[in-house]
């Protein structure tokens, strides 16, 4: 069992005050393409993976950003909380859990992603293949899939975060922190000027 | 006059039909740093440059952005409307106009930029050095600068979109389009799969 890290009490905190807006749960993940160039968009905070402190976020292998992060297994989330006001910046290393890992305990995990996700979000793992030219309306009612066993381009994807950054705009003056990992895996934090 | 782009209109419906939310006007800038790693953080929209489809943002020339952006002039804005849930990705050059730009018409924007913003955003210009080791309450508070000529720290930033990939969550299917802008400067759009 990892320690959790002195920033999952402020993220508890600001998760609890904004639950009553649904977008809440989602943030921004920014990535490098094969170009070195960003990409960012806005994915879906699954939890934590069970005694650690790596954000869940799950994604389609026919996605660009799996081809981006198996190229590039770094990133940083940009999450702002609408309704405190606050935002999070978590930079670290990104693990793909596809079909293809390895460890047993990521496949365990893999699959209990797969179970947790609604009807909905499984059946776009059925759906053409997304950012290709737009495919006939029949396509997007494939048969439902199974609700225990993942499709093979389900990809688990958790954030593993080295350094984090917390904004808070209502203060006067506003109040952010710097929190950092060193090698020895201990966090330390800072107060810092906006 | 730049012909107004393709996307200019369904992002203006969003920006109108979430007009009752303030946070309508944030959104998150991936930029690159100097080791090759992205960075993500939440920025206000400060409408198009003049006759333009340049976004606007400020920063501050003492902001980690700056300089990322200095070394590397690319960047890639996500914008999640909360209330139309939809979202909006601009892939695109970044230009710095900060007090050295030599285009005396940029140097106007800048100072037009100034002079829109708030005596509260004008202030933040003149507190220490964002990042830094946090200073003392008393630094927050330094006289209010001149509201016509800006801080030699104040610098303009436009991101000149050559792609915009744009998502509809309320679809059944989601829909999803892509612009894209040749080396003519002439746009076009394709549906593509969510």
């Amino acid at each position: 069992m990892e320690t959790l890290a002195p920033w999952r009490s402020p993220l508890a905190r600001a998760l609890h005050r904004n639950r009553s807006d649904s977008h809440s749960r989602y943030f921004q993940l920014a990535t490098v393409q094969a170009d070195g160039r960003p990409a960012n968009r806005t994915v879906v905070f699954r939890g934590f993976l069970e005694d650690t402190n790596y954000l869940k976020i799950i994604t389609d292998t026919r996605s660009q950003k799996f081809n981006q992060i198996k190229d590039r297994a770094w990133g940083e989330a940009c999450w702002y909380f609408t309704n405190t006001r606050e935002q999070f910046r978590f930079a670290g290393e990104l693990v793909l859990v596809d079909a293809n890992h390895p460890d047993p305990k990521m496949q365990k995990a893999r699959q209990i992603a797969w179970q947790e996700i609604s009807d909905n979000a499984r059946l776009q793992f059925a759906w053409p293949a997304p950012g290709e030219s737009r495919s006939s309306q029949e396509a997007f009612s494939p048969s439902p899939p199974d609700s225990t066993l993942p499709l093979s381009n389900f990809c688990l994807l958790l954030l593993d975060p080295v350094q984090v950054d917390h904004l808070e705009l209502r203060g006067d003056p506003q109040n952010r922190w710097c929190y950092l990992q060193d090698e020895s895996q201990t966090w330390s934090v800072v107060a810092v000027n906006p």
